[in-house]
């Protein structure tokens, strides 16, 4: 059965998403102690000015990360978890109308196929005591019996296409669960790359911790 | 002082630190999860095959992004958190001993030259008294005040510098720490960049839902 599997994803998801959020809570106090380092640099005497500003374009940088984090976290408790959640008990309703709708119908085309089986073999031992010409007759029972057998295996390939597409069907309903999720992520990656800059930017600036900008002495 | 601001960021990033760490053992519990729903779709009879192979690969590299927070994780801490701490107190030491020889120099320079004027002040009195030809002592004497003056002041200005200089090697030593924990930021994204491809890839799988794979009914 695949719904305790279904669950312990949601479940895990859940807790994820939790962590998550006292993460970005814990990111939002560290990026304000983060500015404060760089607004330090910013106003003290001029001869730090340039870091400041470096480090100060590096916080905003993170903060917009920090944004990107959060929704990419709210998508996976919205977009994701709370519809899987909901989906997973209709998929529970759905399978056990299939299932039972296919043990009618099988019962049924089964029932069928004895009863004409047995009709059939009674025409057989009559028409072997040769009573009138049964022939044309049991000809057309046998070929019921055929027709009926070839029609139940056609509705049992038809059932187990509907289970495979049922199948199917659950997977691609919870691969558009997670697209928000993962463009969420993908989103996180635009902000990442304008780190780089800013990085070397600050690497540039304090490659000589000795030299102080010329402006910095007046 | 300054103190205050870098122990609030040392404070705040230990804080991110551990919540981060939370976040990764939970974001290894939702892997898990992750990969048993891959697995399913790869082991039922067929009609989920493709899409559970590319589930995996979202799954997998999920693990390398997982294994990139966990490096930056340590990175924070290790890199940054750490060496800070055991810096301010350095600091701490290195400005009192900054303060206390600059005071000293100062009050030194303040006494001699105090002690100069006065000389020199007792020496234009006899100079108006007209006893002999002071003159040349006199101006020998005050060229020697304007002097010590002008070294006092270059001093000061030395202190200054010393100062700015050390002030700026503090936001150079921090930025020379926060490059490793800025790095495995960028790391991470490397491994953003490939989910683009699967996240395509699984659109594509699932465009339509009810078309089963040509192999799966067989």
């Amino acid at each position: 059965c695949s719904y305790p599997v279904w669950e312990d994803f949601s479940a895990k998801a859940t807790k994820l998403h939790s962590q998550l959020r006292t993460t970005v809570l814990a990111a939002v106090a560290f990026l304000d102690a983060f500015q404060k380092v760089a607004d330090m640099a910013t106003n003290t005497r001029g001869a730090t000015r340039d870091i400041g500003s470096a480090l100060t374009r590096m916080c905003m940088r993170h903060r917009s990360i920090e944004a990107k984090l959060r929704q990419f976290t709210n998508a996976l408790m919205e977009s994701l978890v709370t519809p899987l959640q909901d989906k997973i008990e209709d998929w529970k309703k759905t399978a056990n109308q299939l299932d039972k709708d296919h043990a009618k119908e099988y019962k049924r085309s089964r029932h069928e196929i004895k009863k004409k089986s047995s009709d059939t073999m009674k025409l057989q031992k009559k028409a072997r005591k040769g009573r009138g010409d049964l022939q044309p007759q049991l000809d057309s029972a046998m070929q019921d019996v055929t027709d009926m057998c070839l029609l139940m295996e056609e509705m049992e390939k038809q059932a187990v296409r509907r289970a495979l597409v049922e199948e199917r069907g659950r997977f691609c309903t919870f691969i558009g669960f997670l697209q928000p999720v993962v463009n969420g992520e993908i989103a996180m990656l635009g902000e990442i790359t304008h780190l780089q800059a800013i990085i070397d930017d600050l690497t540039v600036l304090t490659t000589d911790p000795h030299k102080l900008p010329p402006a910095s002495e007046q």
